[in-house]
């Protein structure tokens, strides 16, 4: 049931996972964290500004990203241990983002790989650039 | 309806918010986002980590940071640059969180705010630690 | 399908509905609204005041009053005109909330009924009392 | 931490919250309270109403004059005595509320602050007219 350990990770493995952002997402996410900023929540005010209507969180993006440490590499049992995150364009509602994660750097002795961590819109363009570093889960002891 | 612009903040000026996270926002959550790490929404499972249970996603806690940049400091109109995120703690369900930034750089040529962010739980033990860049909202042209 | 006409209604008819409010509720209920007021959903803060501890908002219990209206009497077509409230009692997350309905007076001219409305806990005591004016469905055209 | 005491207020002071309403928040809505009215949740139904289709449940829209009270206007500790609400005008999903509330009546003895309260939709129309009665939170002891 646990995700894969560091010994079954190689560099240049990759992992995503790929959503539709609805409205309904927004406004969950927006009731969750408290964010309600007019960016996101009101459609008059956002008009207004250079995007030109409502925009997704850049959080609820970089979310995606989390979803695939959690539940494909390294999987269940990973322990997220820091992020950096560059928020590149503006996503809307109704976009398709996938999150892309890629193994940079492994280091055996504290159990640590970093990964490079990339949100992508349903145009290929980059949306949300960074990097991740987590704790694999330990090999269940026998 | 802006938030407030750069020449009306200052190195130090500071903002926060607090939410008691429940197991609801953590199911929300989990579900908006995809990331259904057994860590978050397995009981069984999350007993045998050395959590002893289930946990907060580590990126639910960094959104209420979002919330404060969005909500109260610059407020409205905001748009987020950069975000880096040490997970320094676990947050377990029915912890109160606050969210904390200080603005630490200004550069007026480019618009740019610097904050140090920071997540802490009910026991003022920080949680979340990093830093981010902000575009606070331009003044309204008269 | 639709609900009562005015003339299916006698002054001292009553209708009522009762649901436990969860946490769950509070959460979701502050989320769509926009009701962050940390009596609701921060423990640390609502403990320091009069009630000790996260209070359900007022108009969500009020809210349980229109769904009597719109699914029980008059039901499916009715029309809300006025509501007043008054908020007697703080409601507790766990507690079993009334909504209870009575009809005290009927204008078939304007086609316009007068309800009391109140809302009790689990102990009988009122916790929301008030007035309201709804216009009852019209009789279907035969 | 606590929002404004009944010294810190004016007569004619003034706040805002506005919010697009969505569906989902009208389903959420509906599901908390347990309005499931068909003018709410029923297209087909609501297709034969005066109305046209589905249109949001007045108490959601005035829900939003609490989170002005509760997070603006007086804020944190703020207490709900009353509030009386006209239903003016339908409010259809995806319409942009803004939830205003003026004080018009001050009472230092009892602690008690009296508001105007309206919802406007994007066109300025207004779809809620009330007033409310707050206790506003007491002075810190120092």
């Amino acid at each position: 049931m646990i995700g894969k350990t560091i010994d079954e990770m190689q560099i240049g493995d990759t992992a995503e996972f790929t959503k539709t952002v609805t409205e309904t997402d927004v406004y969950l996410y927006a009731g969750v964290t408290g964010d309600l900023n007019p960016a996101h929540i009101n459609e008059t005010f956002a008009k207004t500004t250079p995007f030109k209507g409502r925009i997704v969180h850049g959080m609820l993006s970089a979310g995606l990203i989390s979803a695939v440490f959690g539940v494909n590499l390294p999987g269940a049992g990973t322990i997220y241990v820091s992020q950096n995150l560059e928020f590149k364009r503006p996503v809307r509602i109704a976009d398709t983002i996938t999150a892309r994660v890629e193994i940079i750097e492994k280091n055996p002795e504290k159990n640590r790989v970093t990964f490079r961590t990339t949100c992508l819109n349903q145009d290929g363009k980059v949306v949300v650039d960074g990097e991740a570093v987590v704790l694999p889960p330990l090999p269940l002891k026998s």
